[in-house]
């Protein structure tokens, strides 16, 4: 059973005066940012800066990543409530309490500063991606085009992050089909991708035929996330660092860096991307 | 007393083959990231995730953000073994418990996931910047023309966020000169704002006659950190979120965002940024 959702999506850009390096004043758009503290059961968890843009999905997705959760069948209800900058969890159990699991944890949270590396690292030993998904280069160029031509926050704002879910198929027609599911930004990668796993919990996406397009960099803990979400594929249009190529190495994740519509670098797990680029 | 300290940089980056849209094997650069584990004491308090440049100032800039320790003269000693991935701190007193303080502070950290955010806001009610701080165009010009110039890790594996503290004059003479003091670069940006604080701290540096510069996004915890370290004027090659700029406004500090050598956006504080841009 689904759980009971609110759907309170804020206004994510706002409009304030700047003067430019000539001296002239315009109005220039900038990204929302929202402290959103979580509560499960009404104890106080975390509190997550955010643009606003999928909250209900996000604190299920944090939920999710940090393994506190371990199903969305445990999940009664998701509301927030901006007027006091909250979400409220409930769960079918009525008393969850995480702050056991969160005391060890959050001291190691988000974007190098902390991460949920220490336990992370054991459970990942356990994590099989499957060795038969495959990626056509077609596809992918399909894939960095349809996110290219998307409407952002960050064209309009920049100071954010954008992560996609995508389903892409190449059937040796004339054109390779990417199709994105679920399209995510906010003010810190981490809230993004873990936004996509909330709303891929919520509608029981399976990751395996799936591709993960981040524009953030491809740290220990993006890698981590996206192998535990079961998305084999892993494409950024920024760098990595080491640690993020040996994990993806370690669980046999494809990561693909740099990528633009005319231009990748594919890292690990070679064999998932086959065939040739196309004709430009 | 200045503590005894480590000198453990890590190799920053690292060679792995890639393969390009073309299908061509090459060498690319990508950068190190490397878990530190934060003891205080003996008492384990963080895992942070850092490229490894400045570990002893990093792990300095923490306790001095995080508010843990009230001064440089209460650490008595500060060692890196990259063995164990591990950081001592030892304090002067030699008892040191930061965990209780911690366990409130931490539910909230780093990029978007937590922040230091509910103690914090109540923190800069109490800042004051100095008012009479200015920054010519030239030399805002001549800072980031440094910026531009220098050789960085950004420039040969990206994947990396840096910060710079500078000095920056200008006497009315032919030309404007910055001086960079620290440029730090992390696989976080919280990690490069740390260790620049840490090394303010370890040289006793003022924040008020200097200009920070960061190559990440000003969002709320950046623009408080920068205020926290006393520095009025904050400058970014990147956007800025709203919470960013009611923040500074807030405080009183002078934000610069999408700074490049040729353009910018002054957002608040305009009344410290003089003359006119340097012919180009």
């Amino acid at each position: 059973m689904r759980p009971d959702l609110t759907d309170a999506r804020r206004d994510l850009t706002f409009d304030v005066e700047a003067i430019d390096e000539q001296g002239q004043r315009s109005t220039v758009a900038i990204a929302g940012e929202h402290p959103l503290t979580l509560y499960v059961d009404r104890r106080e968890l975390v509190t997550l800066m955010t643009l606003g843009q999928a909250p209900e999905a996000l604190a299920l997705g944090f939920l999710r990543n940090q393994r506190l959760a371990g199903s969305i069948d445990e999940i009664a209800a998701v509301h927030v409530d901006w007027e006091v900058n909250a979400v409220a969890v409930t769960t079918r159990a009525g008393d969850a309490d995480y702050s056991a699991r969160t005391s060890r944890r959050t001291v190691t949270t988000g974007c190098g500063q902390g991460s949920v590396f220490g336990d992370l690292m054991d459970e990942i030993e356990a994590i099989r991606l499957p060795a038969d998904a495959r990626l056509t280069r077609r596809g992918l160029h399909a894939l960095l085009d349809a996110v290219r031509r998307r409407e952002t926050i960050y064209k309009q704002a920049g100071a954010v992050h954008g992560c996609a879910l995508a389903r892409v198929t190449d059937d040796g027609g004339p054109e390779a089909c990417a199709q994105i599911l679920h399209y995510v930004e906010d003010v810190g990668r981490h809230n993004a991708v873990d936004a996509i796993a909330g709303y891929m919990w919520l509608e029981r996406i399976d990751g395996a035929d799936k591709v993960f397009y981040t524009t953030g960099r491809l740290t220990s803990e993006m890698v981590i996330k996206c192998a535990q979400m079961g998305v084999p594929i892993l494409v950024s249009r920024s760098g990595l660092t080491e640690m993020g190529y040996r994990i993806a190495q370690q669980v046999g994740l494809t990561l693909i860096g740099r990528a633009t519509n005319t231009r990748h670098l594919l890292f690990t797990g070679a064999e998932r991307l086959t065939g040739s680029a196309p004709d430009r």
